[in-house]
């Protein structure tokens, strides 16, 4: 629609939510599953694309699953569980997290390996097969987000920006955002800092969280219930990096709520 | 492109930012603005768009500005500004207050009147002209936005959801997301318990702030420095109500971080 000669006079973006992914199962090829979704829907990716992925359907290829048949409870996870949960439950939770930052009213609050600070280390049971499976985080979901940008490169020959995203509860907020834990080709990170405002005054404190907003306009089309675990965003630009999404994280000495 | 034989085989929506709105003064007509800005543009509002609208165009339409000159330091301001701070500055930010949540650091984080917490009770500087003027949250934001909604109805007849948004910090994570300050029109949180998943599993806590991820999407088109304050979400299916804004702020008695 646009052109040399007629430039956009409006800055504007696409958000496409790839359906058609199946049942994802470890072992399996996820970007070859990402692809044939998206080009079997008529929309294949484009240089520029961010491809926004679900951590859950990356950690089921990577394998990233506990049989709840094969955990012991740890006596801390016994008394943590009380009677209202499952210790075993609890108890992956307790392996997948280096610290407990709340633990209220039946809400555990904990520091991930990774650094992430969420609700029960991002273990979770919703979306998997099984009634005795937990779903963990991927361990590393920069190498995950950089495979699947890879993958995609080298099959498709077109390079895109890749974003692990998790459901996350937010502090004061009811209600999840989607976030960026892990990225590939994207500055998870926007400064604006040094830039001026249209009165010329020049702006302070303004780092925006792109990967963090984009994760959670994909997941306005993602839908939970629907099977649509990958999104395309099209024709948004962005700053290339490979930081990853650690960036995202703030040092724990520059935290007031830890 | 579609229509009930050609139903979309993809969810989609698209983020346009509308350009064209000039600096606002205090006692501007921001609705017929809005709307002239967005037909220059080629993009007329239509039924199911979500306008979007920064808090700061809103604020000055609305006069919600302070002359530092005007204003008198309490005490406590002075002793908080230290020789780092304009203690007039932190007085307005005191008197937009109703608690200080952290103040640390030369951070200040407060809970405003509408009980939002966030750095500097959203008082700002930024996008103000002049050296002397700060700028303040709108006194009532979802009225804020279902004036607007409402002078849209009225003169273009078309039916949209408005919602204003803010730049916020949070707790453990570098950058800001958009979020949103007031609503009209539409739900700000949907809620997917009791949906199930395709596992048939029932999916057990899972509230999406679906008004605060449109806020962070339109943030990525509106780009601070280039003058886009007003964003259209098209095509994003949303449930229309007329709750508010005031549903995604979390009770202090369910808040373990306050």
């Amino acid at each position: 629609m646009t052109d040399a000669q007629n430039p956009p006079r409006f800055p504007e973006f696409r958000v496409i939510g790839v359906t058609g992914v199946p049942e994802i199962q470890v072992g399996d090829d996820l970007p070859g599953i990402i692809l044939a979704a998206a080009e079997g829907q008529g929309t294949p990716f484009e240089d520029g694309d961010i491809v926004i992925v679900t951590q859950k359907i990356v950690s089921k290829a990577e394998g990233a699953l506990v049989h709840l048949a094969d955990v012991e409870p740890s006596p801390l996870a016994l008394t943590i569980a009380g009677e209202m949960k499952d210790p075993r439950h609890v108890e992956v939770v307790l392996r997948e997290s280096r610290r407990i930052v709340r633990m209220e009213r039946g809400v555990l609050i904990t520091e991930t390996h990774h650094g992430l600070i969420c609700a029960n280390s991002g273990v979770d049971a919703s979306n998997v097969p099984g009634d005795d499976m937990l779903c963990l985080l991927p361990r590393d979901p920069n190498a995950s987000a950089r495979r699947i940008r890879d993958a995609i490169r080298e099959r498709a020959g077109c390079t895109v920006a890749v974003i692990i995203s998790d459901t996350f509860g937010r502090p004061w907020r009811v209600g999840t955002t989607d976030i960026a834990i892990g990225c590939a080709g994207i500055a998870p990170l926007k400064d604006y800092r040094g830039m001026v405002d249209r009165d010329g005054r020049t702006l302070q404190v303004s780092v925006a969280a792109v990967a963090d907003e984009a994760a959670g306009a994909a997941e306005l089309v993602a839908r939970k219930t629907i099977g649509v675990p990958v999104t395309i965003v099209r024709g948004l630009p962005y700053d290339v990096s490979e930081e990853g999404a650690d960036v995202i994280i703030r040092e724990a000495s520059m935290d007031l709520f830890r």
